[in-house]
């Protein structure tokens, strides 16, 4: 079993989203919006760093991911959104966890099967496939959603492995 | 007395200057340049989270001075450089010191008097504003210059309520 957790950080909403996988299956374990205010930088970076170190001591994440990012054009919404993932890459790294970087296109590859999927069908995608009723925030959706890619990941990397040798630990 | 951090933050280099401010005068305790590598860029962040981290706990300055950043042609930078400043924040304000921030005219104004001085003249006036002998390596200057800048500032804010009550704090 490998816990992942995904995280899609922003200066004022950060995604969060935990899940299980087994066997090649996936579970949902948790997913919440950490809401980082209008406040000061300075004050919203130190509630991103908070929450993920708080949720990764109470749910014991194995591995983390995170969606790569690719601006070209705005460079100061770039600066905002590298000092927010600054902030969670900081939360998870202190706690000796590994961080998975994947590209939007990945993402939406691994969940809705098309590079190019807008947020809407993420987001029903991500509550299809972890068997959930409740509606679930973009931010958490897309949190869960590269966890969710992550764990797709790992397991072709396992049927690659197993393919060559039979020592690849399985989740 | 007031203890300042001033950092000048990188990916590849963060600077950290600590200065002691008291009556007007400005003393030097400390400072270095944090090597952060060419390693993956979440190690990167973490050796400056760490490195900041532990040296707010060695030297307990009392508050944290730091450049904004103004870029508005270059988005890849602007986020590497985002990441690596967010760290230093993280590792500041988990520790409940306050940030400070400065445009580079105004650092460069209060350390050299003019607002486009070039990164040879803030060095050189940082070791000699700080009565230093050795010479300091450009980024570690830089954060000695922000930490400068903020004691000048402070004395300003000083003045300006000495002037309408006598219960302000003297550092």
């Amino acid at each position: 079993m490998l816990r992942i957790i995904g995280i899609d950080p922003g200066s004022r909403f950060t995604g969060v989203g935990v899940i299980d996988t087994h066997n090649q299956k996936i579970q949902h374990v948790h997913h919440e919006t950490v809401k980082c205010g209008d406040g000061d930088f300075p004050d919203r970076l130190k509630t991103i760093f908070v929450a993920v170190n708080e949720l990764i001591k109470q749910y014991q994440p194995n591995e983390m991911a995170i969606e790569t990012v690719f601006m070209a054009k705005n460079a100061n919404a770039a600066l905002k959104l590298g000092q927010a993932r600054g902030a969670a890459i900081c939360a998870t790294v202190v706690n000796d966890i590994m961080v998975h970087e994947y590209a939007p296109k990945a993402i939406k590859q691994a969940v809705v099967g098309k590079g190019g999927a807008d947020k809407a069908q993420v987001q029903y995608m991500v509550k299809l496939l972890l068997n959930m009723t409740e509606v679930v925030q973009n931010d958490a959706a897309d949190g869960l959603a590269v966890a969710i890619c992550h764990a797709n990941n790992r397991w072709a990397q396992q049927r690659l492995v197993a393919n060559n040798t039979s020592n690849w630990r399985k989740f």
